[in-house]
């Protein structure tokens, strides 16, 4: 019986009704009625219905014991995809599993939040918890294949960095064989230095920020999909690929993880074929607030989130020529037509339904207008000397964006807390599991 | 002019000869003859001929320079893809560069190790360096087309973890929010747990181990490729989807790399249908060592290596059964046909070319298997409850394998250090840049 070839849950509805089947997977549900006694296996790819008669003298384990079932594919209109099991042999794989802190099988799980991520190896096995994670790997390979076609080239920078250098604050320490070292608040500067070797790169991995803060949007390690390209005219360029890019992860979602998708109930946005764009400055003004405001508060880009639905139906707004002041040293001013009001710089952020989801812009190329905005800033450019021969030895003009991961998962399912779509968050106060 | 389309220089042979074009790139080669000077032009496709007369009035900044040239597409035998610009408009796009601390623009670079890494940002973008990380992504790729196609799911764990718990030694330690934490040595706990939801994973992310030596194999921080999949019979069954991802990696270098391998002049290697296997206590008699020794010392995995090429044909080895007391204490004891001699288990290393490549096997998977184990090694389960509670709640048989990326590509274009195919390598010593 071993040898023969497992069927998938998911592939069951197109069995031939009579033929033998092995099915592998957890109790998901027992229910043992007078006269017959269900059992509802749950495998990656769905779910199962294996009806077990007195007859067939069988014993069903606790829910989460892993199984195997062999038994006899038999059309009934009551299972899910119209096809159930009968006369199965059942075989638990392991021990019977210990009562899981909440009821896996119920269409909704009835706990906290604590409890939920404390028990975060067993809640996730929910269906519609794991479904959170689908979309999130779903629109991992969409970002990939948009960018794979494109020209770019996947790249890995090193996490141990020698120095706190890009904003200072909120790092975290090591102790890196007796020395200082610093865990990576963003591949920033590598993707950068990479640009003049590849031109188009872009990352998938951990960065780590020490948020003293904890709220429901931060976390002190997550995901970031970096993206930088080199030979650009100035931000709109980036902004360009940006909109590929969403657009791609959200192909991705909808060929990947349909069925996630059909189990959260999602309504997947709107990519316009142009993302509307909208100057900082006249941002300010439609909000109606102070024209010498450094940034958007979050009630202004729910604001900016509602009007950008209704004037172009889009779920999603770019705010671009943000001041200089409150963007990082290597922003490029900006260049485009007439200079606008205040500082304004070649960078953007990009809203997803009201919320910031990436920031982005064109970058600094020129070595000496780096040693300037260095000095402005009241740091000294030898303390950069790794990062800053990259543009002595000429770099193209060049920009990029960086997008989190649990940032877009979280709004896309309407999670209220980022720690909702992280597998195993990082906080303040959490560390385990 | 700035509005016209830009041809990569790879694409330039497929110009009709007369056309105008747009090129942008680095200056890879500026050279001044009495009549004429040559431009060689750079960009991630490849390199383009330009021919400047004095009529032109062009002058051609120095070497690695970004720029933009417009001319004409001319057929030329002596041009690489047989077409070079002419009657060119050169553009600097950044201050002319300073001159690079290796000549780029030479077939091989003359320098040393220690030259290459201190300027990683510049040395990389020599166009057999850069091919050595075209290898690496092309590589990647393929790993995940692979196990995309194969029901996986892919996942990414926490990279800072509560304790030191895998080995015990060679970790980093961190300051988290004021209390002690350490660098993930591997994703080995999560995956695990995650086989329990999603039943196939796998990530691609950095690990981090605090390798007190300095040699030529080690990183202080290196790109791990790991993969788990439950319902698993035995070892065998990882063995084979170890195949297919090897298989697929190769392919992803065929298809993706075609230029790099040319450049490097690479010999990729022969996956055979099945990989050939050989017991551990085999793997002893065969090289003349004695029947106690608990691991393979490199020069027997030399001998193994040549072996199978001779016997089999075969780039790779697959050596199961490794003795117990060398394996992680989640490691699955041997469970095939009749016990061999020693403490067996159903573990495997892969060779490649007679290196260690891959380690993975079979795990535990009862709860009371763990305990036991940790006790046996003198650990309290207590102290590893997160990772406890997936085992308690009910986990299929299952097993996985890890793949150092940098390793795999070291093997592939024959570097005797590491380093060489790390774009910023950290070790002992080294930090920056």
């Amino acid at each position: 019986m071993k040898s023969m070839d497992r069927t998938l849950t998911g592939h069951l509805p197109a069995v031939t009704p009579g033929e033998t089947v092995r099915l592998c997977g957890h109790v998901h549900r027992r229910r043992e009625l007078a006269a017959v006694t269900f059992l509802v296996l749950r495998d990656r790819s769905g779910l199962a219905q294996v009806v077990i008669k007195p007859a067939d003298g069988q014993e069903v384990p606790p829910e989460e014991t892993p199984v195997e079932v062999v038994g006899i594919a038999t059309a009934s209109s009551q299972a899910p995809g119209g096809v159930e099991v009968t006369s199965p042999v059942v075989t638990a794989l392991s021990a019977p599993a210990r009562t899981a802190p909440v009821e896996l099988w119920r269409p909704e799980l009835a706990a906290g939040l604590p409890t939920l991520l404390d028990h975060a190896p067993v809640t996730w096995r929910h269906p519609a918890v794991r479904a959170r994670w689908e979309i999130a790997a779903a629109s991992l390979r969409g970002f990939r294949t948009t960018l794979d076609s494109a020209g770019f080239t996947e790249v890995h920078s090193p996490k141990i960095v020698e120095s706190a250098t890009e904003s200072g604050a909120n790092v975290f320490e090591i102790d890196y064989f007796g020395r200082p070292a610093y865990l990576a608040q963003s591949p920033q500067f590598y993707k950068q230095q990479l640009v003049g070797i590849f031109e188009r790169v872009y990352e998938i991995g951990p960065v780590f920020r020490a948020e003293p803060h904890d709220t429901v949007r931060h976390l002190a390690e997550y995901v970031s999909l970096d993206v930088e390209l080199g030979f650009v005219r100035d931000h709109r360029d980036v902004l360009s690929v940006l909109r590929e890019v969403i657009a791609g992860m959200r192909a991705g979602i909808k060929t990947h993880a349909a069925g996630a998708v059909e189990r959260l109930g999602l309504d997947l946005p709107v990519v316009p074929e142009e993302i509307p764009v909208i100057h900082f400055a006249e941002a300010l003004k439609l909000v109606g607030a102070p024209a010498d405001e450094p940034d958007l508060a979050p009630e202004h880009e729910r604001a900016l989130g509602a009007w950008a639905q209704q004037t172009h139906g889009s779920d999603f707004l770019a705010v671009e020529g943000y001041p200089m002041r409150k963007r990082p040293f290597y922003t490029h001013p900006w260049s485009r037509q007439a200079r606008p009001p205040g500082d304004g710089s070649n960078s953007f952020d990009l809203l997803f339904r009201g919320l910031e989801l990436v920031t982005g812009g064109q970058r600094l190329h020129r070595l000496t207008d780096y040693e300037e905005a260095l000095r402005a800033r009241g740091e000294e450019p030898p303390a950069y000397a790794p990062y800053l021969q990259a543009f002595a030895h000429g770099m193209p003009p060049h920009g990029g964006f960086a997008l989190g991961l649990e940032r877009w998962v979280a709004r896309l399912v309407g999670a209220t807390n980022i720690r909702e779509v992280t597998l195993f968050p990082r906080d303040l106060h959490r560390l385990s599991p």
